[in-house]
């Protein structure tokens, strides 16, 4: 026996699975529908956390990572927990109890910012563009004056709860200018926009892997600039959990005798896949996509005398949130979708909870096809309801977006 | 178009995935390999995190994991990280900063527990069982009346740094008399062996999915019971980061409308898969087949004149560490190993560190067949080094066994 070895997953009777899940077209904030191709690739057998052939991957996921972050940083990879994590850990390794953070809020992600902040013994100094609204430089600037001390502040570039997109160069500029350190959410923008995590001095980006990125959900992609590795080295506490230190997570990414976490070449294979997909396609094509399908998808909306909910003059093309009309059921309409369209479209978030539906076209998902399907689903659903709209009036619109 | 939708993931050129991974017989100390059954089942479409159909899923994986922990607490659920996170999760949920924790320390894992406990602010009181060996009763008496006002002791039920099976009902008898919780790290038993948690008093247990259970890396189950909730509803500080959160998970993992994190269907898909597995098999076969597979291999590697490094007493059977001999390169016998027969063994971990290799046999990777593959393959390795043994006794003396 020995060097001859049979293959370890044999084809057998047991090969069929006895969970079933519903095919779904997922159009909310994410999770997205993924790429085939990712699917197939974590079909690959599964190897260790510490084989060599799996250190090669980690190297390219982190190549790949900085070409979409668009940063030359050294510590860029991925954390092994889904986009929150992201949060969690960008937070926790730079901040130390007692620390000053400047937090912009215009939904509800940056309010779960301050919240972590507070949950690390830190002080957050909340700058409230107002639900919906985005922080403005001036205002950072008055939060700078007043805080002096502050040890970074804190942004959400693409505020799903409120399709938002936060414009980042300006308030960069100013930051780094003051010495404190600029932390971006950028969850819904990797992998779907140019992030410009080095133009726009951004000292610590993350994101998720499931909206434009591509891939499951479960992994967190993170970069740390040189400044942040520097206060991260210079810590006088511990971070306060193991799993999130990000210098224990660099070690294992890169030198590969290191015990961190095991983590799985399953995600890690699918995020690979993903990435390479980006790459191909490029950053400036995908970007291009989004805005044309996001576009589009505003004008089917608003053709059916439906409001759009985010700010015009900072719309995210990735993700459209939309007044529910009066007199329809938010949740009864959503099921609807669900059931006879097999359609996911996300509900409302924090304060707009029950008056807005939103409607998400990330990575795969974001396609001609599927504003058109997302349209005549809700059109369908919400004329069935009474609503009155002009039939047909809705898709024709989006199509003259997409052919424009 | 509308309600008739075509297939979303349409088999294409693009199908064909770029990444390779090798394939491997993993036998260190996980991941293990998987039952084919469980890669087809993350082939399932992805659904959203809030879907009915992925809460169900949720709901089912809960009361399986109650029969696979051995409890009734409600508070039963998986984490989306690897079995670290599950660490992290359960000290950071029910250690406040100032508490004192006992910390039983007899490997490398337990050693992670007590620095766990510092990081979270709180201060570890470390009863050292001395690497390799269990943390006996009297040493627990002693620090719990050293310590009344101890929040919590910890142990690790499976030591697999070191191969050594801690017992537990004695000393659980012992910290609910004295009015602490009692926390014990089930990370390799899962799955494999019977892990009593309320038999044994057990507060709080958690695992990883990669080991015993049969799945990928990546989630981690845990299970608080009662005395453990109340502790945690009653904290005067927040814990530290949002994504451990227990009281946000379980509300999460039981009330649907409730956003935690992005969790991901696939892997839960896949957990579920292999805890019916487990059920179908039952826990009394499956702890039958770890024990005759583990002595197998232990009476393979003795004829072959190796030393077994685990306590004869307390040896754990999903993971023998072995004396590497006098002589033979740790690092070159297991790329040997991995290059010629595709075979991972572990090596050593703290304190045995390039002087033993540790052998998992686990879940679906626990069969006669491999511990015939990777005896023989040693063999082989070995005499090719000059060691001397006599050939086919080895296999020989772990068929005996398998046969009994």
């Amino acid at each position: 026996m020995s060097a001859s070895r049979p293959p370890l997953n044999k084809t057998s009777p047991k090969m069929t699975s006895t969970v079933r899940l519903p095919e779904r077209l997922l159009l909310g904030p994410g999770p997205a529908n993924i790429d085939p191709r990712v699917m197939a690739t974590m079909q690959a057998p599964v190897i260790g956390h510490l084989d060599p052939a799996f250190m090669e991957i980690l190297a390219e996921i982190a190549d790949l990572l900085r070409y979409a972050f668009g940063t030359v940083n050294e510590m860029t990879m991925a954390i092994s927990g889904t986009g929150f994590s992201g949060m969690d850990a960008a937070l926790a390794n730079v901040v130390e109890p007692d620390d000053t953070v400047i937090v912009g809020v215009s939904g509800f992600f940056g309010g779960k910012a301050a919240e972590a902040v507070t949950r690390l013994g830190a002080r957050p100094v909340v700058v409230d563009g107002g639900f919906g609204s985005p922080v403005t430089t001036d205002a950072i600037a008055q939060a700078l004056a007043a805080e002096p001390d502050a040890r970074a502040v804190f942004l959400v570039a693409a505020e799903t709860s409120v399709g938002l997109r936060q414009p980042l160069a300006e308030i960069g500029d100013l930051v780094r200018s003051a010495g404190a350190l600029y932390i971006v959410d950028t969850v819904t923008l990797l992998g779907g926009a140019t992030v410009g995590t080095d133009s726009n001095n951004i000292d610590v980006a993350y994101a998720g892997s499931q909206k434009c990125v591509g891939a499951i959900p479960g992994t967190a992609p993170i970069t740390f600039g040189p400044r942040a590795a520097e206060i991260i080295a210079r810590r006088s506490t511990p971070v306060p959990v193991w799993y999130l230190d990000a210098l224990a997570i660099h070690r294992y990414w890169t030198n590969t005798p290191f015990y961190h976490h095991t983590c799985s070449s399953t995600l890690m294979a699918g995020l690979l896949e993903a990435l390479r997909i980006i790459k191909a396609e490029t950053i400036e094509a995908r970007a291009a996509r989004h805005d044309r399908n996001g576009q589009a998808l505003v004008a089917g909306l608003e053709a059916m005398g439906l409001q759009i909910a985010s700010d015009p003059a900072n719309r995210l093309s990735m993700l459209t949130p939309v007044r529910i009309p009066e007199g329809i059921n938010d949740a009864e309409v959503r099921a609807e979708l669900l059931q006879s369209y097999g359609i996911e479209i996300g509900g409302g978030l924090g304060d707009w909870a029950g008056t807005a539906w939103r409607i998400g076209l990330m990575g795969h998902g974001s396609s001609t096809e599927n504003v058109a399907r997302v349209l005549a689903a809700l059109e369908e659903a919400l004329t069935a309801r009474g609503y009155e709209c002009q039939p047909g009036s809705t898709v024709a619109a989006a199509r003259q977006i997409s052919s424009d």
